[in-house]
């Protein structure tokens, strides 16, 4: 494992032109295999793990919270291999198909996208979920995980590499960073590497994209907002507040701060401040809602704060458009959920708030890879290019176009003795090579 | 017209909030207004574009035939315009429909990147071009072109504006820059732009993604290649040959190097190289081409090189494959095409080939928007990440994703009490605000 950055950029990139070539099936039986390979080891997963855990004792219950992989997380893990396993091969695709003049069509079709580099913090499992997905997808991947996991990275990594190798995998498809040197050589090596994904703060991702030629699909900051309407149903509001902060606090789609419409704060507020005392939030308050509810008074900074705690910031305003105003300029471009029985509030809120998942009543922490049925995820975007939202298979595939003709050219149709059609047409681009 | 980029930027931001709100048939109008004006002022464009041509007459021909804007470029300009209202609008389509499960749904849908910033060579066409798919797109744009082309591109973007303005678009969603000074403030502003498109050749496209954190859809050299199989129908590969070549030789998708298979070389060159004289091509070739016809010896510097102009170079080659490593090694990613009768051998070279466009049996002079059927284009991306190949409105628009519940809550999908279903759907995503 002690290669130079170089030399595994290299020998990713060389796998990936063997990956783009392999079937569906093969790839879904190495999914199988690292998937029964994770089961077999569990004990000895859990067992670096526990190292891990033991050696970051002074880190923040939140970020222990997210290190933990105990059986339980292997086990979730594994389920989703065999939900990933049951997706269909994002690759060899027909997107769309046209025919530019008779016997002349055009079809662009789903490819890998190449080598991609991620970066990615503590959670171990996100080292399953990621490596398995540019598999799946056909690319070959150089991955840094947080240091605090390094001996669960280490074991989840050689565990895909050995089951997957012995699958019938090109070597080199995957590679393990363990150093930040390693990151800043790889940031480099955009002869090689298509596409960074750097999971972590805004300041973080800002520094990637700083240091790097090469295109960055940023993770940013999960400054998330529920906006309780004036024609919102209360209760629904009081639930979808809870869950969306407290459900799990120390994820990006977990709400930050709660703005209310001024004429539904009295109402909504008690009743939201003692829901959310009883799971244990703290909460903090611009003068509006101290003057409704007892509340810790929020400074300007607290509308930019992502606090991944049990720690709340509420605000009260006066309009939607306020809201929206406010959600723009303060929001990371994650999450955003207004609750409304008013379908034309809704409307304007979802067109108009510009982030990558809009919600109307329901939790922020649907926003999820899983569960938006992608098969899991190798990140959320917080950027407009390319993938939004979070990135599942389709997000790590590009497009090829391939035009079929028979001795078609360019001069019959720039002097008019042919004519453009642009019919859409049915048909898989397979066909034209049987 | 005396702005400060960075005012510039801020007031293209604004429109661009405002734009993504503007229905398709107030785009169409305005676009159709534009191209009333373009028919109205064409004296008045063409003798700007004179103004340009006779201080421009140290240059290279091909660079003055692509500068060149008269009457019958201008009714160009304008059919790509009326073809350009016919298209559908590209935002607020429903990409994809899922259910999550019973009331809860999500949808993918498309809407505008937001401000784009584009800078182009010397063809005036691309400002029509580029501006009128930003608006169509919903997008804001900031653009920089050719100097040799300012008295061209100042009425243009006058005529632009006052149309659009008039129409109905906002002020501020059009901003012409002229200068390199302004090019390099514009790549600062990441606060207000969100994508650059760089027209120009390699070194230029790489000195933008050096001096700019924001993201970068590069439009390279254009070092397309025309394989001739050993499977070849030989008059057919003349036929493709001569147009790859010489339809238009100062343009991107151009060939520039041919290669052929040894077996067919003998059979084929003679009659190639006949051809392409009769059109004045110059002809560098290797040694083997060379024992089969006059050329001039083809330096290890040609294979990377664009001429933009009637000189081609000749290689022969022992394999398809070796055809493929070739590519992939000299070419540009741009436009690649076979001539072969053998389906295998097409799909080996379509799949394994690493270009945006592989085409089989037809010309690379076929890269192109207007071609494809896209409505023109805005360039050509030779990246692989968000666009690639020709980059018509579906490639200036991104998606955000609405996810519509009636009080839905994570905690109970947590928990066990429900399940998702993950169920494709049909439906418009419009229909949940009725």
């Amino acid at each position: 494992m002690n290669m130079k950055v170089n030399d595994m950029c290299r020998m990713a990139k060389t796998a990936s032109l063997r990956l783009a070539g392999l079937d569906g099936e093969a790839k879904n039986r190495a999914i199988a295999a690292i998937a029964d390979a994770l089961q077999a080891n569990a004990d000895a997963i859990a067992a670096a793990n526990r190292k891990d855990l033991e050696a970051a004792t002074g880190l923040a219950q939140p970020v222990l919270k997210r290190l933990k992989y105990d059986a339980s997380k292997i086990a979730a893990s594994v389920e989703g291999l065999r939900s990933l396993e049951q997706l269909a091969d994002p690759v060899g695709t027909t997107l769309t198909a046209t025919e530019l003049d008779k016997g002349l069509d055009l079809y662009r079709v789903s490819c890998p996208i190449g080598v991609i580099g991620v970066v990615f913090e503590s959670r171990p499992d996100a080292l399953v979920q990621i490596s398995t997905l540019c598999l799946k997808s056909g690319n070959a991947v150089l991955m840094k995980g947080g240091s605090e996991a390094l001996n669960t990275n280490r074991i989840l990594a050689q565990i895909v590499h050995d089951a997957s190798i012995a699958a019938g995998v090109p070597e080199g498809w995957i590679q393990l960073m363990e150093s930040r040197t390693d990151v800043s050589e790889m940031l480099k090596q955009d002869e090689y590497i298509d596409l960074i994904i750097p999971r972590g703060s805004n300041a973080f991702v800002k520094y990637i994209m700083e240091n790097t030629n090469i295109p960055v699909m940023g993770h940013a900051d999960g400054i998330c907002h529920v906006y309780v309407d004036n024609a919102a149903d209360i209760d629904m509001a009081v639930k979808i507040a809870v869950d969306s902060k407290t459900q799990y606090v120390s994820v990006c789609n977990a709400m930050e701060t709660l703005l209310v419409h001024k004429d539904i704060a009295a109402a909504f507020l008690p009743k939201a401040a003692e829901a959310l005392r009883a799971k244990n939030v703290r909460i903090l308050g611009c003068e509006l809602t101290r003057g409704i509810i007892e509340a810790e008074p929020a400074s300007d900074a607290d509308w930019d704060t992502e606090y991944l705690d049990y720690v709340l910031s509420i605000k009260v305003v006066s309009s939607l458009d306020e809201a929206i105003v406010h959600i723009n300029e303060h929001g990371s471009g994650h999450t955003d959920a207004i609750v409304t029985e008013n379908p034309t509030h809704a409307s304007r809120f979802t067109s108009l708030v510009d982030s990558a998942d809009v919600f109307w009543n329901c939790s922020t922490r649907f926003a999820d890879g899983f569960r938006f049925g992608l098969g899991a995820e190798v990140g959320i975007s917080t950027g407009k290019i390319h993938a939004r939202g979070p990135v599942g298979l389709d997000g790590l595939c590009t497009y090829k176009w391939i035009l079929k003709g028979s001795g078609d050219i360019v001069a019959d149709f720039a002097e008019g003795s042919r004519h453009f059609t642009h019919k859409r047409i049915d048909g898989d681009y397979k066909e034209i090579f049987k």
